[in-house]
C-alpha cells in the first residue's frame, strides 16, 4: 500500500518524519465560493471599501491554518513562519476566488495548511451569507503549488499567477 | 445590509440569538473529492473492507463538527446532539462523495457545522493521499437539507437521498 | 472563605451551579490600549477606512470570548447567543478604548467572557502595532455592566454610555 | 505603513520571519489587578500559605502563553523553551503585580506570549474574586524586557527588578 | 450491535441524543498514581503544605474535563455545571489516590467527563515527578458513582465513600 | 526539592530547556483497558474486522498526543515526528492492550505524549463500550521505554517487544 499514513497492518499512523531534511517549503491552495450576483453585490458593497467579509474570512483563514493539526488527524504539528490569504471577488462568474500560501522551515510540506486555510475562509464566507444566500457552493480546492523537500516542487498547470 | 453578521456600521458581531425559540434542528451537507481512479483503488483495498481511510476522515468531519465555533469566527458555539459522516466512492467519477448529517435543540441552526464537517473529512482524505495524487480537488461542498427554526425547512432541490 | 471557587478546604473547584435559574444574562467590559500619537496614526491611517487593525481585534475578541472557559480555569463553559465589539479611538489621550458586550441564556453570568474579549482585542492591536511601539501599556480593563441572574444588575459609576 | 502585520494593500497576514535567525529570546511583562483591601485579604489568608488564587492564576498565566498564537490572530505559533509566573501582593496600594517571563529558541520573540501570560493570570484573579469584588481593575499590562533577535534588547525604564 | 456509538453498519458515529430527557446528571470517578515511597515524600513536603503539585494536577483535571469532547471523538459537547478534583495520598501503598466528580443538566451522562478529570490529573501528577520516578503507574480508573438519566444509578460496589 | 516542575519556592513553571541539546527522542508507553468477555467480543465482533472500536480509539491516541501542552499544565510544545498506537486484545484476561509510541526532535522527552496517547485511547475505548459495561477498569499505564537526551535510555524490565 502505496498510502504513507496507513501502516504495514493498513492502520493509519502520523509517519515519522523525523529523518527528512529540514528546508524551507512553501505551499499555495486555492478555492472559490459560487454564490448568486445579489449575494456578491453584499459582500462588496460592505460600508468597508474592500468588505468587512474579507477581513473576516481572512482572520479565519490564517488561524485555520495553525489549527490544521487538531483539524487532520494524522497532520504533524508544524512551526509555520508565514501565512497570506487572498480573495479576488469574479463578477462574471458570479464566485469569490480564495487563494492561501503557507510557509514553514521543517520535515514536512504545508499543503494541508493552507488548503485547510483556504477551506475555513470558504466556510466563513458561507456563514456571514447564508443569511441571503443558502444555496452557495465551496469548491474547486486545490493544490496550486509546493516547494521544498525530497519530492520536488509541483506547479499545478494552467494556474496563472495572482497580481 | 442584509447580512446579519455585520452590524449596522458594516462591523463584523455574532450576532444575539437569544430571543430566538430553543427548537430541533438538523442539517445535512454533501461535498466530494475528485481523484484518480488509481487513488480511489488504493482507498478502497485497503486492508480494512470500507478502508481506513473512510474510518479516519470520518473521525475528522466529527470532531471538526465539534469545532466549528472555533473554526468559524462568527459561528455560535453549540451543544450538538448527533453527528453522522458517510462515503460513497463512486468509481464512474473517479471520486469520494462525503454526507454529513449534524442535529442540535437550540437557539441557531447547525449548516455550518454540517458543512464544517463535510470539509474537514474532505481535508483528511486528501492528506492521506497526498502522497500518491497531489492533484485531488475537493468540491461541491452545498447544504442539501436543513429544518427547524422560524426560516424554515429547506431542501436543495435535484439531490437524491442516500440510502 | 467566601471566594466561591475555593471549598471548605481552601481548594480550587468549578463551583456547582446546577441550581441557579436559567436566566437571560449580559455584561459588558471596557478597557484601553495606550500608545504614542504617531502609533495611533498608523492605525488610524490604514488603507481601509476603520482600520484593518480593528477588524483584526475585533474578531480576536469575539473568538477568545467563545474560549474563555479553556483560558480561565475555574470558569463554566456557556453556550454564548451574542458577542459585540467595538473600538474607539481617542487621539486627545493617545489611546483606543475596547467595548465588549457578551450576551448569554444560563446559570452563570458573562462577565468573565466580556473581560476576555476585550483583553484579547487589546493584545491583538498590541501585536499588530509592536514593531513600532514597544512601550504601549493596556489597562483599565474593568466590568461596566451586568445584569441577569440572583445577585441582581450592575453598573459601574461614571461611566456613560458609548453612542 | 510600518505595520508589519499589514501587507502592502493594508490587509492583515501572518508575517513571513523564515529568513530570520534562530536565537534564543526572552521576554518579560508586568501588569496587575487593583481591588478593594478587603479582597486582597482573602486572597492573602487563604488555607494555603501563598493562597490557592495564586496557584490557579499561575496555572493560567503558563497554560495561556501556549496558547497564545490561538488567542492572537496574526502571532506565530513558537516551541516554548521556559514560562514562569510570579506574584507579588501589594497591601499598600491594594493591589496584586504580575511577572510573566517566557524563552524560546527561535525565528521571533515572545512578548506575545508573556503579555497573554500575564492577562490570562490577571483574569483568573478576577474570576476568582468577583463574587466579592465586582469593581477590580485589571491594568498597566507592560513589556518590560525582551532580548534576542536582530531588533535587539529592550529594557523598559523605571522598572525595577523583582528579587 | 450493541455499541450505541456505531451505526447498523458498525461506523462511528455521534450518536442522537436529542430526543432524551434534560435532567440533571453526575458522576465520580477515581483512580491512582502508584510510585516510590520517596516519591510521595516529595510531594507531600513540598512548600505548600498540601503540595504544589495536588494543586496543579487539580487545575489539569478540571481543565480537561471541559475539554472531553476534544478528546474523546464521539463525546457529545455539554455545558458541564460543576467539577470538583480531590487528591488522597496513601503512604501505607505508596500511592496517590484521585477523585472527580462533575455534573451538569443535559441529555446525556459526563461519565467520561469524571474519567478524563482523573487521567488528566494522573498524567499531570506523573508530569512533575518523572524526573525523580519514570517507574509510576496510572492505574484503577474506574467509575464510581453516576446518576440521573433514564439508565439510572449506579454505584460501584466496595467503594467508600471519602470524607 | 528535586522535582524540576517547582522552583526553589515550590511554585510551578515550565521549567525552562533552551539549553538543552536537539536530540531525537523516542519513548513508549503501555496501558490496558479491563471489560467484561463480553465486551471484548463486541468490540471484536464488528462488522469491520479488526473493529471500528479501534480504528476510532486509534485516532483519539493520536491527537491527543499532539494536544498533550494543553492537557498537562507544565508540558513543553513539541514539534513531534511521528506517532502510532497499536492495540492487542487479550481474550484470557478479558482485556485490550494499548501502546503508543511518540517521536521528536528536540529538547526535552515525549514521554508525556506517549502515556496521554495511551490514556485517551483507553479513554475512547471506555466511551464507545460503556452502554454495556460500566465497570471496566483503566489501568497500568506506564513507561516502557524512552530514548534520547541527557539523562540516558530506559526499558522497564519485563516487558516484551510487541510484535
Amino acid at each position: 500500500n502505496e498510502l504513507t499514513h496507513l501502516d504495514e497492518r493498513g492502520q493509519a499512523r502520523m509517519v515519522e518524519v523525523g529523518a527528512k531534511e529540514i528546508t524551507r517549503r512553501e505551499a499555495i491552495a486555492r478555492g472559490e465560493v459560487a454564490m448568486r450576483p445579489g449575494t456578491l453585490d453584499m459582500i462588496l458593497e460592505g460600508k468597508t471599501p474592500k468588505g468587512e467579509v474579507f477581513g473576516v474570512a481572512r482572520i479565519a483563514g490564517i488561524m485555520a491554518a495553525k489549527k490544521t493539526p487538531e483539524i487532520i488527524p494524522l497532520c504533524h504539528p508544524l512551526a509555520l513562519t508565514g501565512i497570506d490569504v487572498q480573495f479576488r471577488p469574479d463578477r462574471e462568474l458570479s464566485r469569490v476566488e480564495i487563494e492561501a500560501r503557507v510557509r514553514t522551515t521543517g520535515q514536512t510540506g504545508v499543503e494541508m495548511e493552507a488548503l485547510t486555510a483556504v477551506s475555513a475562509s470558504a466556510l466563513a464566507i458561507y456563514d456571514m451569507c447564508k443569511a441571503v444566500d443558502r444555496e452557495m457552493v465551496i469548491g474547486a480546492i486545490r493544490l496550486i503549488h509546493k516547494s521544498g523537500g525530497k519530492s520536488g516542487s509541483f506547479d499545478r498547470e494552467g494556474e496563472e499567477k495572482w497580481l
